[in-house]
């Protein structure tokens, strides 16, 4: 589970957020279902993560690098993992 | 399979290597390769992702962020996925 119960935070076009973790593999399963959720709607954010620690970012390509609402659902859908 | 044969860089204390994919199922197939390859050798890099493009950054935390041979040993087994 996240240990972050921040909200997410628009900056330089994106919606981006960080998930803390207490090992590697929890992080990696974290990624997994996100990615999981990106490929069921067929939009995908940056995903960057190391141990312990994820941080996902949401945008639009197609539309010109802005937020839309797929990045919202996105988020919404991210936040209920 | 990777698309990039592209050699690792050295770069701000780090090495570091992007692989490009079809897709992004196949980019996350591979991120879960290193990811396992990490847990076994106790040792993680930063890994960064989205859509077909994997970045995979490694340096050594416990030594003050340099890059030792925990990273070149990481790089070599990454290559072989």
């Amino acid at each position: 589970m996240t240990q972050n119960t921040n909200s997410w935070t628009e900056n330089d076009n994106k919606l981006s957020k960080t998930f803390t973790f207490g090992d590697f593999k929890s992080a990696l399963i974290f990624v997994n279902k996100v990615g999981e959720i990106a490929e069921n709607l067929g939009h995908h954010p940056e995903i960057w993560f190391t141990w312990g620690k994820v941080t996902i970012a949401c945008s639009t390509h197609d539309d010109g690098n802005i937020i839309t609402d797929k990045d919202r659902e996105l988020t919404q859908k991210i936040d209920l993992i």
